[in-house]
């Protein structure tokens, strides 16, 4: 249908499906239709359906483009860098223009298709040398040159900063616009207000899924093909295949115990489930910390210290709740007390390892919410079911 | 400290802290004191200072603050409601202004505090009927009246909307504010950038938590004092604690059965924790696909459809390689089966829970999220359970 439409309407398309969807479209289209589309398109949403085809396509495709060389330098970077983020339509000013000289050249300048609130001031070398907000040129005289109005104060990050931190700054400094400077802090583009919210959604988004056992791919939503859904959830549950089989080879090392007292497989579940559960919370909140930029190593030794009182005190209250349970249900005191024991133990090793499994991670340079629970709880799991069941083991003529 | 600051900084900080800390300090300074700081703030950091205060510390600031008048309406909406972070002081622009009283109307209001990219125009009731953004300002002849390029189609939220609302609404439409009106279309107030972020990030905190057991608040992160973190963590715990009783129980009616075949104990917990895993997948990207406004109650059958065929092919992929392992490990292919084939009714119960039951939530207007993995994992776990113990029970004969 999309060649049907005239191409400013057929170019809105394309940038509001998402990148799946318009790969294909854009795949299917001919070379002849696909250009002016992306002429029309801004240069960083033209770079990125560019990057989805095949290079002899994106080849021929950027032959014929007005726009080719806005656009060729955008396709160097990776999607979740400032790079890859960023559009090369800046408006830029020099530091001797007046501010009449700065708002004609805006006039021609700005389309109604991406709004800038802030513009730039380079040097001879494109350098990036200052910044002006909209409203500090609404304010000056006409005659002010930019250099009086403009603020020397620019925060700025390099292409191939991650965009987490450019998600990071915009959200401490309430930044409407990020530019972004090359090695040489020569200005090569800006991250602009249409994309910053998409950075910090995206963040979120990943955090999200590598909390809860996905693949951290914000591309991935609930309609996604289904083949790429499957791909993007196995490897968790492999994951979490091999360390329940660990978990079981612990378990296996009990049976003959299990046999004489097979109360004890009804308790198994109590004991491990709740671990997984506190390792989790512990978990979220830490890796949450990280993406906020509250919690960095260096705090490492107070977070787990916290999560030690945390967790005795989460283990005093559920541990002995179950415990009572356990000894009302079955009328063994004894049992209650290794049901009760074994899940203070649990809770404490599990917000401990929630804890600093991502401080780790993090001071490793790996990405934090990588610990996804799967791997987090499998050390408090195996700690809870081995303290359960060695226990019983201790108390045996007890329990019967 | 604080006191020995000049006003201007000492208000700067007391923006900057955090709830908790911003209300322990203010509480405990004297009303000559706080209210110089309060006045210096913007009404809606104000507002959400002395909602934090006691009644008659609160009324009695409120007594002596110049911005009273400002601050007063703020009071009365929630913390979490566009009412609740709007600011009140909105430059508001008249339709038959020309651009030149317009720009000097803004050199006297725009204050280095809060920067307004937007300007509201209003009729004579104060009924929100038009835009103009700094961009078309700039671009205007001097003597162009303000309804000539103004724009009439405002997007604005009433002001008891949910937060999370406002968050989708400036996500797809790329908003700088938001403004805020009652009922009647009376311009109240305007949601400014340096909150929208905020927004946006505490929406995706509150899900991160509830989707990890967390009790669904931004406010807690890493160094909240150790009472509150222990109050907001216990009760998903205590849930599960419930419903991990509700499993033992369904155990305990195989007693006999694991006291014959020990074996059976050793595979409970995989059949169970995989179940967990496979919903906390489902759950998050559902979830997640809701507060992004990608996903309604409207899209539940396919949702659901999609989940069966998604946990079908996880089930058998994973239910093969349990079965296996079990098989060759304990060289019984009759509990290699047994094992496979109530890891796959687990992981497919445990898709459709993840999908249906937030779906479900958010068509009784709850909030899905509260869905966590707690309540989700109880039902595919207990059926899987129940698969486990019920087939060996049916194939006891060739499990010894």
């Amino acid at each position: 249908m999309l060649p049907e439409l005239d191409v400013d309407d057929a170019a809105d398309v394309l940038e509001f499906l998402d990148e799946d969807e318009g790969a294909e479209i854009a795949a299917n289209l001919p070379v002849e239709k696909l250009v002016p589309l992306l002429d029309e398109m801004e240069p960083d949403e033209a770079a990125d359906v560019l990057l989805d085809l095949s290079p002899e396509q994106s080849a021929a495709a950027l032959a014929h483009m007005g726009s080719a060389d806005q656009v060729r330098p955008l396709l160097a970077y990776e999607d979740d860098t400032a790079g890859g983020r960023m559009t090369s339509a800046v408006p830029v000013l020099r530091r001797w223009m007046t501010a009449a000289q700065a708002s004609e050249y805006l006039r021609t300048f700005l389309s109604d298709r991406e709004t800038h609130y802030y513009l730039y001031v380079i040097d001879r070398n494109r350098k990036l040398i200052g910044i002006v907000g909209l409203r500090e040129l609404v304010l000056a005289a006409p005659a002010a040159r930019v250099e009086a109005f403009m603020s020397a104060d620019v925060i700025s990050v390099v292409a191939d900063v991650d965009q987490e931190t450019c998600g990071q700054l915009i959200s401490r400094y309430e930044l409407l616009a990020l530019p972004v400077v090359d090695r040489m802090g020569r200005l090569v583009g800006v991250i602009t207000h249409d994309d910053l919210v998409g950075v910090i959604e995206d963040e979120a988004t990943e955090d999200i899924y590598a909390l809860n056992n996905v693949s951290a791919d914000s591309d991935l939503d609930v309609f996604s093909p289904l083949r790429m859904m499957v791909r993007r959830r196995l490897p968790c549950l492999y994951a979490n295949l091999f360390t329940a089989f660990l978990a079981a080879y612990v378990i296996s090392q009990f049976e003959d115990i299990i046999e004489q007292v097979a109360v004890l497989a009804v308790f198994l579940s109590i004991v491990a489930g709740l671990g997984d559960n506190a390792a989790t919370q512990a978990l979220a909140i830490i890796v949450r910390g990280m993406a906020l930029a509250q919690v960095e190593f260096r705090h490492a030794r107070r977070a787990i210290l916290r999560e030690c009182v945390i967790g005795l005190a989460h283990g005093v209250a559920v541990g002995t709740a179950a415990g009572l349970v356990a000894h009302f249900w079955r009328g063994n005191a004894v049992l209650g007390l290794v049901v009760g024991v074994a899940t203070l133990g649990n809770l404490f090793a599990a917000g401990i390892a929630g804890t600093a499994v991502p401080l780790v991670l993090k001071a490793l340079r790996l990405y934090p919410a990588l610990a996804s629970s799967v791997l987090v709880t499998a050390t408090p799991d195996i700690l809870g079911l081995a303290l359960f069941l060695g226990l019983a083991t201790t108390y045996l003529p007890y329990l019967t």
